[in-house]
């Protein structure tokens, strides 16, 4: 089973609840790919409308694939190597049909989810017995717009904290998009 | 139950596995703490030996709890007003001691963990029996220093990826400090 992670950068909203394109992040691209490496992603689409935003994300790959980043670091080129620019959504999920001879399932996933109708451990296990590959999706910025929220096969379930620790649970979920993409490897394809 | 973490800047390994001070990293002192808040987390100590570099850390706090940040993102101050520097891991867990009373059990993490002698599943039961404070100890760089990893009075064992799943299983394991703080934090306290 071939499973794709995408970046979102439009249509998100911002911290207004409009739909923006946000901006590249460094970081985001070396630490979901390294996260991708880690528990056997296929490939990482960054995804953004605007060219010259796809073309930082080249940048950035090359200097760690082929530039000087490659020789000080050889372990960030195998995470590195795996991140592409995608204009779209549906750009990604074109790549991926061409690459597998089948469109992925397209599993969307957000901190407020009401309308939530895939749980971790069944995706987990859906994981293990189908044979579509299936593209993961996060949404930078204040997260992915309600339309592609709508769109997608599958919703998944907001991370949340066990609701049964500790006295304080007030409903406090901001986690970085780097930290939610992270957990949501492990919760799918970790070593627990 | 306290639960606290420490970010160590020193001692750590770095790439030539020699002991070294680390800098200061903006975005894991963002991350770190936006996932310690998330997971209820009592508090976050950055560990650094630097006068100038725990100078930094009230800055950044500083910034984001009673500065302009605080006002832009009040739900980043939330996250902030908990973490606080400390010059060594000794001075975290005396500070530990005098606010419950008790040494915290100092679980260390490390992505080599020969020695391991905590598993994921028994630290999590653990948490919800027992009344002592626990602290629990990410280094930076390559990993936190020997010493330390031997001085703990548990070692957990490495995050890996499910090596039942797919036919790529070769042993990469190179997360960011962020993403491992978010995926342990899961791992004990999250809601799969």
């Amino acid at each position: 089973m071939a499973i794709f992670l995408a970046l979102v950068h439009h249509p998100v909203l911002n911290k207004r609840g409009e739909v923006v394109a946000t901006a590249l992040t460094n970081v985001d691209v070396h630490d979901i790919s390294r996260s991708a490496r880690s528990y056997g992603i296929d490939r990482l689409y960054v995804v953004t409308p605007v060219t010259l935003q796809q073309r930082m994300v080249a940048e950035i790959v090359g200097h760690w694939t082929v530039g000087e980043g490659a020789r000080l670091n050889p372990l960030r080129a195998e995470a590195m190597c795996r991140v592409t620019a995608a204009s779209s959504l549906e750009a990604a999920c074109s790549a991926i049909a061409e690459q597998c001879g089948q469109p992925p399932l397209v599993v969307v996933t957000s901190a407020q989810m009401p309308d939530a109708d895939a749980t971790w451990q069944g995706l987990r296990k859906q994981l293990r017995q189908d044979d579509r590959p299936v593209l993961i999706v996060f949404g930078t910025g204040w997260g992915l717009a309600p339309d592609v929220l709508a769109a997608a096969d599958l919703r998944l379930a907001a991370i949340v904290r066990d609701p049964g620790f500790g006295p304080e649970d007030d409903g406090y979920n901001h986690l970085s998009v780097r930290s939610a993409t992270a957990i949501a490897l492990d919760r799918l394809l970790g070593s627990h």
